[in-house]
């Protein structure tokens, strides 16, 4: 390993580690009710991370930020699967999704990772998106200007690009439909591996300020037991997503990661109904329209 | 396509919908509220089937039992995980999922299948299985011995053999444990088609006596809160392993098959929290226990 790479190891993890307290802290005083506990665990091969959550807030009726850094064994298919030679790897991340209790403000999911899959190879992936279960246009377009900003400071062509990768990477198949209203997703970006990680410093810096604002205004809506059940139902949605397609909790399950730490995203309480559809010409429906036909925001 | 082939595609279609019917009026009695609607539905490619539900019952939170005799186009994908040749495959089968409201009632799970992957090659595949929240050995014993004398009838290997298949099939790897208490599970019999069609036909008309007495029994148990909780936190696990491994549910998915029905399976109302655990020495922790080391019950 070079000195460089190893440079690049420690502040990745270092900066992931960072904001990780930063986030937490952030959070608790958005909750105003409950605190995040704190577990540090060991991976079976070597590394390991630390998971914080709360559970049962004001705002959050579950928040879950988890930081890892593990050297892991490879399996031959997972590693073929990810187009690279080598069967042991390096990573780090940060993770973080929230689910608020109240249906008016969305959930949110970030993901910052930085990857070595062998010596002298290295990239950065990520990414941030909106879940919402009703829609507020302003919602919305706050947040994927946020990332706009972000993304135009490095490179113009970002912001249109991990947008649209974005809503191909959280489409439900089987549903005809994407997860949420998207954000930004971006995965294997090398080359100027210093501008590509100034670049996810800055994303990550920025999710508060995507994220909050929107919280502050939603808590104030009231809402009632139909919009409750609705939320319930989107989150099953949300759980297909994730046990189904999403890349990083099978990756993390095939890695014998710690199972709670990467289950952590399941929302706390989910309903499935048979066939479920909301009524025509309601705000729920309108909500699942717009996730049929994803939108330009910003 | 053979005459022989032609009529016994008939009469397995016949038995599974004629089983279909049976199951529901004899549940529907046993809920003594709440009554099935039934949706009849086309596959895209060819054939459809019938799905049936009961919801919010006074013993059942949710029902489902499914039926569909269906001829679809195989991805060269499935086709060569299946280990056959042929592109089209006719498939017919029943399938039903029972969810109780009482944490004390168990889930239980039937599955019956005929597939022709190719034309003059047949095998008949399914089985059932029990998953309690709570222990009541005897009606494990009981649900197991109905399936023992089920299977006796035909072969004394089969039910060894059937049962150490269940307990292998429905584990749950990421969390080191199976997602119930098993029965049997058998796949790709072929051979003596006949037989093989006679015993399927046993099994399920077996199914009422090996659950019913279960229900009836345990309908007067009281539970609380804490019982409710503990169930709905198990509901976590049937969904993780569902989504994550059934073959049945993916193989729906992924052969396009109409998505309401493949995901009845799933449970009304589910809870995850981070990093539940039962209390030691508390019956909840007896079940957990018993999930990590399959027993013999009959």
């Amino acid at each position: 390993m070079s000195m460089s790479s190893e440079a690049l190891r420690d502040r990745t993890q270092a900066y992931f580690r960072l904001l990780q307290t930063t986030l937490c802290s952030a959070l608790e005083s958005a909750d105003g009710k409950a605190a995040f506990i704190r577990d540090d665990w060991d991976h079976e091969d070597s590394g390991g991370g630390t998971t914080r959550v709360l559970e049962n807030g004001q705002v959050f009726e579950k928040a879950g930020v988890n930081f890892s850094a593990v050297t892991t064994k490879l399996s031959s298919r997972i590693a073929e699967r990810m187009n690279i030679e080598s069967q042991s790897m390096f990573a780090t991340g940060i993770s973080l999704v929230l689910h608020p209790v109240s249906p008016m403000i969305p959930s949110v999911h970030m993901n910052l990772r930085y990857i070595e899959p062998k010596n002298g190879q290295a990239w950065f992936g990520g990414g941030m998106d909106l879940t919402p279960s009703y829609l507020f246009e302003d919602d919305v377009r706050h947040f994927h200007q946020t990332l706009k900003h972000a993304c135009d400071r490095y490179d113009h062509h970002w912001y249109p690009r991990f947008k649209k990768w974005c809503d191909e990477y959280f489409t439900i198949p089987h549903r005809c439909e994407t997860r949420g209203l998207g954000g930004i997703f971006f995965d294997d970006l090398s080359g100027n591996i210093e501008l590509m990680f100034s670049f996810v410093q800055h994303v990550g810096d920025c999710f508060l300020e995507a994220y909050l604002p929107i919280v502050q205004r939603r808590k104030k809506e009231s809402w009632g037991t139909v919009e409750k059940e609705w939320q319930l139902q989107r989150r099953g949605r949300y759980v297909e997503f994730n046990l189904i397609y999403d890349r990083g909790t099978l990756f993390g399950l095939e890695t014998r990661g710690r199972i709670e730490s990467i289950l952590i995203s399941l929302p706390p309480s989910v309903h499935w109904s048979y066939d479920f559809h909301p009524l025509p010409g309601s705000r729920e429906q309108q909500l699942q329209e717009i996730l049929q036909h994803p939108q330009p925001w910003a």
